[in-house]
């Protein structure tokens, strides 16, 4: 049995062991700590396959964070899995409508995913905001045909929605919609995924170059 | 671009790719229901093969379930997960004790996890108690070692903390403990396979075998 059973010394291993397992593969910081991140959240090396980052991504993110973005999920597992005391303490704060009266109605009303409405409603925050998607690729869909519409610009999305329906084409799609993106390819990610990546870019304290 | 955009379409249909993909192999119902599903939330078939259950395992579940059984989860991701109504439908209740200011104070002064703490608080249940663990290994240690202390005896345990330190070894020792388990062996696991084992059996409408 390991002997080590304090919370931050248990990161600290954990970091290291995956380290040790990419075998030399590295990237540059503060993309390596999404990258370390996301496979331990997961336990699943793939991540360090299937991560696409549009240009300086993390750097951006890590800077709107720490100028106070706001984040939009699609679900209370993402925004549960978000360090909402770190996104406060730089004066940023989380939402999820996923689970508002009016979002599940027009869901009803129109036959659509509660997911679709809810980015809707996130449309109409003020301020730059990180959409950070773990779950459902009509989330996605509907970020992408809003920026095509002109309705709304994100400062980045997270688009990590997992599973067999619809999941490859609506990343292909934010993938070319012209804003800043970090996307686990393919069918992988989750709402686990979504929030540990918001959570490496909170938790990266190193310095940002400017660009 | 695929065309369902229904949300129950999209769940049964992805659920029709796994069956296909898993290229005959199959469970008896329910735990079918449960591999599925881990599948499904993750998009890693890994879970065809690392799934481990108890006798009777999933059966069980649905039972403790449909008779009003309580889940207590270490993660608030865990718990934000699991679909409430459906179990409260049931009688039953969800519980996460990890942000209780009472966990949080006894965690810094023993300088152990929270997961820890909150695992003893949850021992004071009364009823039939389903774990849910998907994060810490401490906290599937803590209910080992209780377990094996006498101070209790949970009606079942899912071990699916996700890692590199301690996780292992944590599965190893809840699979010896003497109660009925649904487990994920090796490193893989999380909150969002915890939840989906809980929804899983949640879900599940079928008829259920008096043993």
């Amino acid at each position: 049995m390991a002997e080590i059973f304090e919370p931050h010394a248990i990161e600290k291993r954990s970091m290291e062991i995956i380290t040790s397992e990419l075998n030399g593969r590295t990237w540059p910081e503060p993309t390596f700590s999404v990258v370390r991140r996301c496979i331990h959240t997961s336990a699943d090396f793939d991540y360090a396959d299937n991560l696409r980052f549009s240009d300086k991504a993390v750097e951006l993110g890590v800077k709107l964070l720490r100028s106070g973005a706001n984040i939009v999920t699609d679900t209370m597992m993402a925004f549960s899995g978000i360090n909402k005391n770190r996104l406060e303490s730089y004066g940023g704060k989380a939402h999820c409508f996923i689970k508002d009266q009016d979002v599940i109605e027009e869901a009803k009303r129109r036959n659509c995913t509660r997911a679709t409405v809810s980015m809707e409603k996130a449309a109409k925050l003020e301020g730059p905001v990180i959409f950070a998607i773990g779950n459902a690729p009509t989330a996605l869909i509907r970020i992408a045909e809003m920026i095509e519409e002109g309705i709304m610009k994100p400062a980045l999305v997270i688009g990590a929605p997992v599973g067999f329906v619809n999941v490859v084409e609506s990343k292909e799609m934010i993938m070319k919609a012209g804003v800043p993106f970090i996307v686990p390819a393919g069918r992988k990610g989750g709402s686990n995924i979504a929030a540990t990546i918001c959570n490496a870019m909170l938790y990266y304290n190193g310095e940002i170059d400017e660009a």
